[in-house]
């Protein structure tokens, strides 16, 4: 990416072996995810642009001499932050606050729209898939990368279980991965706030119990009549954006937890006695730790139990990908998957 | 309290029973908080003035036709809310949220500082304990009512345990009252930061590990250098001002919780990439649902396990009220217990 809606397809050398914990990824699918449409959005033009990408699945073409559990042929998930999986932020389940770790497409490392990728700290970061790079179940395992643990740690963080309702703010991929995920933790509510019908309704199918399509004030206003003015116990916050705050804050439940996924495009926001302290609201949230879930989600994935790649509605290659953002921008497609 | 710093000690008209719930409590100790001293501070001049006080432990005068668990003579403790203890906020534990309840020197209900009290829906309400009142235990009991149970909130909701760092902001009575908490809830590291000695001496006594007088950023570099670069698992803020905040978010570790229950003194805070979110921190706390916790801590202050009430350091009678305000806004005294 060259600058705000500036994608571009290049030939660039191929990665090389660089530490001997380093592995060598040949991408089979990776794809554009709604935090890339921030730069797109608003990068400023640059001459040397970004490697872009942070979500994908690939073969192990090639290992350090330190890499231990990976063999040439593997089929892996790549977590979209690298980490060694044991310090002991990681132990802790931190894993985005790894202190060895990092993010594709920085510092050197490149990014998973691409035909391949050096993985640091191999050992740590990557997890085998026993599928073969032709199986049916790539589209749900690449949802592991990202989108769907990505909703999975907004339900776990805000401990939806059979006892909670859920108000899920944001019909994007992460939003549906978010109703999928507290679905799937026993949630029996289910509040979608989202106004494309397309996705709402893949929302009910992965488990909404209702749709609001009424945003701001109105949207609130909604959300408390369909809970006896209450609001529920748990809101995830999958946009990012200072009016889905806003309407979290308007339908979390006293005592209740509000837990962000999309990532904030503010700094400050209210959290003083009339929004957050007053009524016990806790905010939590983060970037997804995601390596701490894959092993727990993948024999689901595996066994066909969840079916968290329904997220995919359209597939490109490489050069396709500049009209991949195209459509994620204009809302054309929910999520892109790229085939290089 | 005819305004900021203007405290008066007045004849008025005996509390009566009005409703069938209501009890007639006769006060045998109040007390002031430290949430007291801000109307003290700040309060408009008025001609009406307000009752104050949300703290005390009386004896049963009298009792409404439905009040079925209390009887004249029952030495009982006030929470500083009042609640029926049954609705679906009672049962989920947010007893300041209760559908019905309220709070005290409001909407025609007395304040704790004084010589007797209506308590409305006293069944939900009070709390007996089985001493005299002449007791020794007078005081830990009447920590009960609030400041203990404050402290106890904000390590709670903390998540504090064995395995979690702790560090307490504030060493005001509830600061203390938070050590203790998070001591008896197995903290072996916690970190007080306040810089009045006799105070965090008395902290010490409750467990503090380690004490920090520096603030700021010299605080948060302090705390840092304690624990390795990282910070603390948990941070009880319990003062209110937003140097505090800012002080929580510089030394919460990764993935980790500050806990409030300093009543804010602001309403927007940072909580975005860069403060909050990157790092996975939860923001937590509010105003203690104390009614949800007293019957567990009851016995430990009853058998002497626990000595919540060292943090009084001052009695006085009514007419003494004024002098008590002045005495703790000038930090003269930490906690002032009033005894009409």
């Amino acid at each position: 990416m060259y600058g705000a809606g500036d994608v571009r397809v290049e030939d660039v050398p191929d990665p090389k072996l660089e530490q001997p914990t380093d592995a060598l990824v040949r991408v089979v699918r990776a794809c554009i995810c709604g935090s890339d449409l921030h730069p797109y959005h608003s990068m400023p033009a640059s001459e040397q642009g970004s490697p872009m990408g942070h979500e994908f699945i690939g073969v192990v073409e090639d290992t350090g001499s330190d890499v231990a559990t990976l063999q040439r042929g593997d089929l892996v998930i790549a977590p979209f932050a690298w980490s060694d999986n044991t310090c002991e932020f990681c132990r802790e389940g931190v894993h985005t606050s790894c202190r060895n770790g990092g993010f594709w497409a920085a510092g050197g490392i490149g990014g998973g729209q691409a035909e391949a990728v050096r993985v640091p700290l191999a050992d740590g970061t990557l997890v085998k898939a026993p599928v073969g790079e032709d199986s049916a179940l790539i589209p749900s395992l690449l949802t592991l990368s990202d989108v769907f643990l990505t909703g999975h740690h907004a339900a776990v963080k805000a401990g939806v279980d059979p006892r909670t309702t859920v108000t899920v703010i944001g019909d994007g991929a992460v939003g549906l991965s978010a109703v999928l995920a507290a679905k799937r933790l026993g949630a029996e509510r289910i509040i979608l706030m989202g106004r494309h019908t397309d996705r709402t309704d893949l929302g009910r199918e992965f488990g909404a119990t209702d749709v609001v399509a009424e945003r701001g004030a109105e949207g609130v206003e909604r959300v408390r009549q369909l809970t006896g003015g209450d609001g529920t116990h748990t809101v995830l916050e999958c946009v990012g954006h200072m009016p889905a705050y806003e309407q979290a804050v308007g339908v979390v439940r006293a005592g209740g937890v509000i837990s962000r996924v999309g990532v904030p495009q503010y700094e400050e926001a209210p959290v003083g006695f009339g929004s957050l302290f007053g009524r016990n609201i806790t905010l939590t949230g983060g970037p997804a730790p995601v390596r701490a879930y894959i092993e727990e989600l993948l024999p689901e994935v595996l066994d066909g139990r969840i079916e968290p790649g329904r997220v995919f509605d359209r597939t490109v290659d490489l050069d396709g990908v500049p009209d991949g953002y195209r459509a994620m921008d204009a809302r054309d497609a929910l999520k892109v998957l790229v085939q290089p």
